[in-house]
């Protein structure tokens, strides 16, 4: 990419963060309802932090920190770069203001624009471009997390504020189930294309596959429904150990954000508490709910593989069909019966183990810690959420969470 | 008390509150370190919500309450009133805003001011006079927990930030402790005038007492850094066996809020970090602190008895001396070598374990479980800190906290 | 006490632990289900180690230890000797093997008996008696816990073994409870006699008491069973705030040892499972449950020093009643309508906590850990239970346990 | 196979684990140090309740169980059988007595036998005879797991008893690390003979591999030495997050199992403290620290299809040589530069995530529970340790553990 078109992402992207916060109030920004659930300050500051320290910090000798704790305070988990503030405690730094972190966001903002200006000739430049490209990619995960994490944080006050949206009508109409054949064989999975990847999704190489089928729509929540009416979070047969170990831990009897009141189902959204519509796909489901659900059905969650391969083979069609439901913060019913809902509703999970592709290799120093360090004891999930920027939606992304998460926008493909 | 003099409290004990949160930032109201370190916004919710509940919804009956989940949301520890929000998760209440909890308590307050104004001729004056004296006291209390729940809440921030006061200019000459003799027999102690006390303090009492030293000042940080460099963290034999085992699991080394940083011995306080000085009274130490102090020094802690007895025979003395640093909130250094710092200092750990006195009874209802339900593990604090409300500063009255509580500002008078 | 009765109170000691051992199977001996319950053998071998390490290693130079690693594995908590295995694992040292616990008891008492023999005019002759007076006491100490430990042990095995006696034929006539005044007054408390007593008995000193009633028996597991039904275990307005939060995390709805079986009432004892006898005092609730049947009868538990009053008075007519059921580890009905069940049957909870009594000085060095260390958190029980040597039912013997605890053979006499 | 030749398995498997139980002494029969390391009696006690439950309780309609409680204490996990004794309180089972599980023992295989004879025509003869086979081979497994988890227990006591055997003289003449290498392809994994296997080693099917190479040897002590002496569990940079997580909380610092003292290397083995032999191959470390370890050494784990494929390539020389060290319980170090220790020493961690092969299908029922449900979160280990019985080393064994998991005999062999 040449440098203007880096240069114009920075901008847009820095200045969505600035958009999708327009709706919260100032004693929003520091909600943490979880270790896993930073606040929306936290995420504008680390987003910021991520440019200074694998930017700023290596290539302008002269940049000047606005305050040398941010270096500790907003690093997520570099232990490369130093000691951490501790990630379950963000919601305490009521201090840096939210003032000030806008400060900080626009002190960076500016050092940035002036080394991709300045710095065309440099021996440093493709690094430099590369990095750029990598903390615009970090940031829009970033501007997701925000939605989940500030879902699960609001959440959690029995006031159920609102942060924006209307969450649509959705059409009642349930759609049956149908399934998609595709061929077994030698295929290839991994990125091959000439925009940007995550190191995780290369290299690209063979995987062999059985003939499979696979669903052409989400589960819906009525789908879930006759699930957990026919006793599946009682019926340790359908589970994992590990799974059904979580279920009575937990006490879960349902997905998150689930509420019964005065016997109307509902769903907390970030629009606050609405009906529960049947069509809609289940959503915030753990890997063990979505691999019991599977199990209940007589069926299976795809492999990665499988699920690549499938959307290698649609992609165009789905992309074409405008599916991203753009301001909506809710996963929205399928729209027909052909093989969809690929992207823009709801991640899927797979069956699939998160580990190295054969060949990884991570990036030398601090920026090597971005993904290899977390491929053990998570899952693999596929596509994208109705909060996913759409730039990241792609056949070959690896989203990865652990079987017992559930705050994502997480739902449920079968395969067989 | 007639209803004037009521009255004019309510208003001065209500405005207190606000006076006292104005150097705060938006961000700091929902700040919540520790289950037990409540957020300011909640405890301004709370305190008005005391109102409402044994005054409001009892003897107005058209009152309208703003939010019905207030009740819910608000209620501390009241089972008689119903469910309670979890007391740790209070700072994830970003939802009422700070500017809707003003609200209420303008609400709350315009229907107190109507309700102490017509009842003067009701069946039902007594009980409202006596409640609003009990919700005006039970506000004093929690002014003086905002300034100790904030404290230990921003001394959780790497940037310990400042709320707002000096901490004086503390004197740096030492002054040696020295003993004031009592004569035992049997005493009475309780409260016995005609103005407000908590029934914890009732009935007045006959106790037999033997006779007793008391030191003339509080334990300073200088004597206390005697005891850790003697090694006190680190020898057993000092400890309660309780105590000990706190230390360890704890990881304790000195009192809360020290810190040393490039060997220079600071103190966090509500000013930030400062210089820790060596004449102000040692504070924020546990119980099992002053125990095991106390044994390294070769004497006791007091008991609650003999506080009560040394407090009424020398108090007109301390409270004509204008102690209090009013605008201060930091312990000062004693002024003479008098029997002084009995007051405004720093609350003084007894030896004592809160318990009822012979004939106590609590108050039938849902209130009674104001102090009551708390006579167990306690240990019995007495005086009054830098923080404390001078209303409430007074000899009969009990302080309690479990011994391993060390965020109020609690220090240490010798006895033996 | 002249060195003879000494000897044979130390030969009489150590051969009844072995004698109330005899029931035990080889696999017994290892059990145990809780941190503070210890293995039988473990017992063993720690009362042992008490005349090794407190007179052997002191006053026997030439002494030779079985295995050096002992004096690790069977301090119980004395820092000042140095550092103990952990305690939640003893029932993890398959070795030393039973025999070899034994040969290790038989090594010591050789010693001890050389010992006693040869010092008659030594310098440490006085301390070497007293040394192995406090021994012996110590063993009988470990003596009750032997019953109280395998009582719980056992009691986790869904198997309920039985461990030896019958539990004797209930006499199932209820008997009315009545109340005994006393006076108040300035009285003394604490050990006054020439024999034997623990420090904490000490010293002896004037306390004044109000006028109180006291009941002259023990609470009935039907008198219980009434709390019961009444929803005791479901209200909080019952409880102190301490008690409240353990009844919820423990799920407490009964005293420890009860068991429902298809609708009938049992009871494990230490001779298994048998039929709750409406008669015989509830045994094994915890000082939570104590207060809070005595907040419901409208009661309310005694003072220590109301305790030791009322034992001042009637022990006499008790003692020579010949009350102690000798055989029966279980508590038995009251057999008449006197005062009376004050030693032999259950402990009974005060409200008193822990604490030193005034003047109240530990002995120097390790042997000072015994009683002083634990003076916080625990309340006192007096009296005696069923399986207590009837050598420390006295009136001024001061038990203590954590207000939770509840495998003691603990019970409750109301006073109001 | 045929009915006798079950029948001869049956018994020797039954007698082989008299046989391994003879050193024991009374005490060590209920040893548990951790909730994974069940004690030898419950060993014994379910391998004969798998028997009972899914034999003679099914196809013996007269078949008399000797205590109906045994369903519970000695189930492990089998939801579908029902409710199941706390796992982690094994320990706490003094009875039934080791002389009534003998007992339990004998009358099931008393039955077994006459259930193996006289059922050769019926209709259930091939379930009968396949369940058999599941369950000695059940039994197998068991017998490895009492000698991983008696060490486990038995060096938790400080005077590191020993079991029985010598551990040999190892040879102290290192070999170099080398390197075979194999070419990638679509090869075949899973089991195609017509003996037994477990369902997780089927379906055979197709997997793609890219050419590899992997070390003739497995890791040695004074290899991993060398990565401790580099600072290796002081790095995060080397280690997977989880790892490093699990590093900090459990303070790990060397493989389990080994012991410093006074300065010299020691190991504790099932004979009790020896030196620590520099060319003995590592033992129980845990799948982070074998990653980790491989990571450091510029290298990684194989994949399960790896290895499958090795040792498909290699098993005919292996198992002629006789590697098994038959009653030596510790690993032996390498005989030759030849790829070898494929079996026999210790079992081998591989970088696979534990999932079902594509197609897989549990078996319907209780006993479908096997292997199926542990299918996340582990990862495979393959090969074979020095405590594994002969007839479960196989090149298609699949071996599962948590990656934190370090009790078994657990070791490293490279791939790059």
């Amino acid at each position: 990419m040449i440098v203007e078109a880096i240069r114009d992402r920075f901008i847009a992207t820095r200045q969505r963060f600035l958009t999708i916060c327009e709706p919260l109030e100032v004693e929003d920004y520091g909600l943490q309802a979880a270790e896993f659930a930073s606040p929306p300050k936290w995420h504008l500051a680390h987003t910021t932090w991520f440019f200074e320290t694998f930017l700023l910090k290596q290539f302008v000798p002269e940049y000047q920190s606005l305050e040398p704790l941010y270096e500790v305070l907003f690093n997520s988990y570099y232990n490369g770069i130093g000691a951490q503030y501790p990630r379950g405690q963000r919601g305490l730094l009521s201090r840096p203001l939210l003032s000030e972190v806008l400060a900080y966001r626009e002190h960076v903002d500016r050092a940035m624009l002036l080394l991709l200006d300045r710095n065309a000739l440099d021996a440093d430049h493709e690094m430099i471009l590369a990095r750029t490209v990598l903390g615009i990619e970090h940031e829009r995960q970033h501007q997701e997390l925000f939605f989940t994490d500030l879902k699960y944080s609001l959440g959690a006050n029995p006031l159920y504020p609102s942060y924006r949206f209307g969450t649509s009508s959705a059409s009642e109409v349930p759609l049956a189930l149908d399934w998609t054949a595709f061929e077994g064989g030698l295929i290839e999975i991994g990125y091959a294309g000439d925009d940007f990847c995550f190191d995780n999704e290369l290299p690209r190489h063979r995987v062999y596959l059985e003939s499979f089928d696979i669903a052409n729509r989400l589960v819906t929540n009525a789908d879930y429904q006759a699930f957990v009416d026919d006793g599946g979070y009682a019926r340790p047969e359908l589970w994992l150990a590990d799974g059904w170990a979580t279920v009575q831990r937990e006490q879960w009897d349902s997905p998150l954000h689930w509420v019964e009141r005065e016997g109307v189902a509902l769903e907390f959204t970030l629009d606050g508490l609405k009906k529960r519509a049947a069509t809609t796909p289940v959503c915030h489901v753990s890997g063990y709910e979505a691999e019991a659900y599977a199990r209940w059905a007589d069926a299976r969650l795809p492999t990665e593989a499988e699920w690549e391969h499938m959307a290698m083979q649609t992609e165009a069609g789905e992309s074409n069909s405008g599916a991203f439901p753009s301001e909506l913060c809710h996963p929205q019913p399928a729209k027909g019966s052909d093989l969809g809902q690929i992207y823009g509703g709801c991640w899927q999970w797979t069956q699939t183990a998160y580990s190295p592709y054969p060949g990884f290799a991570a990036s030398a120093g601090a920026i090597g810690e971005y993904n290899g360090k977390f491929m053990s004891n998570q899952w693999v999930l596929r596509g994208g959420s109705c909060v996913t920027p759409r730039s990241q939606a792609r056949p070959t992304y690896r989203n990865f969470f652990y079987p017992q998460d559930r705050w994502q926008f997480s739902g449920i493909r079968l395969a067989r």
